[in-house]
């Protein structure tokens, strides 16, 4: 009995320990549940389980579905990078060409999926309703000084001392600029210059929207001979320039030439930083800093008191402004963008960019067909060293007497590049994005390879 | 003994039944973190609660606060309505005057709060970063779907046949819309009517924006009684029209006159539909139908697929079209719109404006020195019955000889309207915007019944 007895009270004591237990794991649960935050969200439960369901949906990494995407059984299809096709995006396309023409920075995208939960955004059903935000301005203080920061800590734009105005992309600024600068009632148009080679939207843009104050010119070279000083001229100097990546200045120099600073790629992922530029219009875009082309959001930094005036009129006659969403995504993804001054999302655009042009810049070494553009090295002020060229695009030459359409022998050869006529410049020319999936990269290096190959008169199955 | 052990056999099995019930709470608590949808979330949980917290900021029911305000110690300050101040909007300004100028549609933003769960959106942040869809066009097919669904519920339009283009708000496209009429390169621009009284943003976007190929030209009565069939001609027609919230057809009937329809006010909640409307040129936006004035976003109908390229063009060319988060948003939007075929939106939207409708003209009816505008009872197809009027702004008159000033004549009482003169109509009018928050609303009811007091020799004390 007295075993017994002994034995009831171990088993007391092993019940008394469980019991234990097995309330403090219910506390642990129960604090969990009902005070920790997870249990506290109410009305964006269902829309963030929908969002992280969409984004769980498996693409085998060659795309993603999206929460707006065509609905097929119930749930948003994959869509495919170029050469890949199937409902998940697994059959690679044979005798796919590569297509590198647009400028579609697709090459930040898994940035954004590594920084998911930073960059994740909640957007409230009544979120700005009105036209205006608390100051009665249409513009979000907040993004404006999130972006001052962040030339600030980059070192690319003197802020201080300048307006900023927002646009629906920096598309909509660029002509807004123009408008702006050409001269009212004039009795002769201003005349709208850029140096060759250049992006072809300067030409298309102003010649669609062209007013009786301005019209499209063309190439530098047209007027530098000139001397008649009266002209009114704008000039777009785009620095890196686009296609080839060079820093520029303005060219013309006369007293009534004014310029327009395109600064869409001065980031220390495409060129060094030498320093912060100063001019009195600069024009900067989301998509070449964070990779969000399809977010339109675009700013103007002004020195000028009525030119900053003009181009928030012609934004406010054109769209009332920027979409209160886009203002409120564009915070949240340069607040992302700040963090560490910067440090993650420039290493891992700068890193990303060179690496792709080391590649590029080996294979076509090897290539007397075909050359690049040459970019020296310059000390960067950001990552405070010397670097080598990462530029978004590669500016391509036939170098054969032949082969006088550089695009078509890239295209026998499996790539879709942008022809050099498009930028004003010769058909020996092509402009290559680099700046696009990871795919397209892979697909574009693997044609140049054969390409190359066959100037050896070696064949597709050498490599 | 025999006791004890009975008493110990009882303690055990009490231990062993409480010790069972704390396991199967064990359970259940599991249950409901690890394998419930709350658990589940992952990388959007932190901006989940982000956008709780600020929408659970305080502002007294007469501001709120936004995720991207101006932040004071550490969290968004409330951003009051007109006549409200202090840190949660409490305080009420005494002597304020009431604001009712601009057409901020915020009537509707407690409807959005009561639809807190269904309208809210999670956006990732890789969400669209290319300037394309998966069809490689810049415009959402599941928001057109939306749309056609929705016009064909409402019965405000046919959407059968027509292109739809998408809009930066449908300011853009009704520039893009007057571009797209006009004809190239012809010896005289078209000119572009519209009647008294009107929008003035027609006449302030088409002067900003001239090209050689349209200019304004007022009046359509300048031209009715004119017989020159061979000018080219576009006339807006705005139904129902701002400001006075008539039902409108086009006016100039030359063959070689085009119309574009303004339709943005052509909802149950500003008029009963009495047919859809089957023009080759409409336009509406999601401004006056959600009451998201600060989302830019519109589209266009088209019938004629060479216009419709043409202002799909111009969109191209001016911003690279809508903002990827805009058409997010707005498929959200619509697709709560849309639930139980509309009856929910479109009852609290006609209830709100009818009830204001019945007030103002209640308050009204008592002067002999103010009167608003008639329209007249119509049978609604979208509702099943005839009502009343609900009309978005009055259209104040001011009767007697010597309130010539009619703007000025209700400012002295504290109501800020918008002058008749700003619609091309005489100074004797005034527009009052009856879509505001029910703050404005009742601010105006109040100075106005003030005014109509004093007609009888009333003083304010007496109300």
């Amino acid at each position: 009995m007295g075993v017994k007895t002994d034995q009831s009270l171990k088993y007391n004591k092993y019940a008394y320990v469980c019991f234990l237990c097995s309330v403090l794991v219910n506390i642990f649960l129960s604090y969990n549940l009902f005070v920790g935050k997870k249990w506290s969200l109410s009305w964006s439960t269902n829309a963030a389980a929908e969002a992280e369901a969409v984004a769980s949906i498996s693409c085998s990494g060659h795309g993603r579905a999206y929460l707006d995407g065509v609905v097929v059984d119930g749930k948003p299809v994959c869509e495919c990078n170029t050469c890949y096709d199937g409902p998940d995006c697994s059959n690679y396309i044979l005798d796919c060409p590569s297509d590198v023409n647009s400028g579609d920075p697709l090459f930040l995208e898994p940035f954004w999926m590594q920084n998911a939960a930073s960059s994740a955004l909640v957007v409230s059903g009544w979120h700005r309703m009105s036209y205006q935000f608390g100051d009665h301005t249409a513009t979000s203080q907040e993004l404006e000084k999130s972006i001052r920061k962040l030339h600030s800590i980059v070192g690319n734009a003197v802020t201080e001392g300048k307006y900023i105005v927002f646009g629906t992309g920096s598309t909509q600024l660029l002509n807004a600029a123009v408008l702006a600068l050409s001269q009212d009632n004039s009795s002769t148009p201003s005349k709208v210059f850029v140096s060759i080679p250049f992006y072809p939207a300067y030409e298309e843009q102003t010649e669609f929207f062209a007013t009786e104050d301005y019209e499209f010119y063309g190439d530098t070279s047209l007027y530098k001979n000139n001397s008649d000083d009266t002209m009114d001229m704008i000039e777009f100097v785009t620095s890196p320039n686009n296609p080839d990546g060079k820093l520029k200045r303005s060219v013309l120099k006369s007293p009534s030439a004014k310029a327009i600073h395109d600064h869409a790629y001065y980031w220390p992922h495409f060129t060094a930083i030498p320093s912060p530029s100063d001019e009195d219009l600069m024009i900067f875009t989301l998509s070449k800093l964070t990779g969000h082309a399809g977010v339109r959001f675009g700013w103007a930094l002004v020195k000028d008191k009525a030119v900053y005036e003009k181009i928030l009129t012609y934004t406010g006659e054109n769209t009332f402004g920027v979409s209160k969403d886009t203002q409120l995504r564009a915070l949240k993804l340069l607040n992302v963008a700040l963090q560490g001054d910067g440090r993650s999302l420039f290493k891992y655009a700068h890193e990303t960019m060179r690496n792709r042009w080391e590649s590029l810049t080996e294979t076509v070494s090897l290539s007397t067909r075909f050359t690049v553009q040459e970019i020296a090295p310059r000390f960067c002020t950001y990552f405070q060293n010397v670097r080598g060229p990462s530029p978004a695009y590669a500016w391509l030459k036939c170098e054969r007497e032949e082969d006088e359409l550089c695009y078509k022998v890239l295209e026998d050869g499996g790539i879709l590049g942008r022809p050099g006529t498009r930028f004003g410049a010769s058909s020996r020319y092509v402009r290559l994005s680099l700046i696009k999936t990871q795919d397209d990269f892979d697909q574009l290096l693997q044609h140049l390879k054969i390409l190359v190959l066959q100037e050896a008169g070696g064949t597709r199955a050498d490599i």
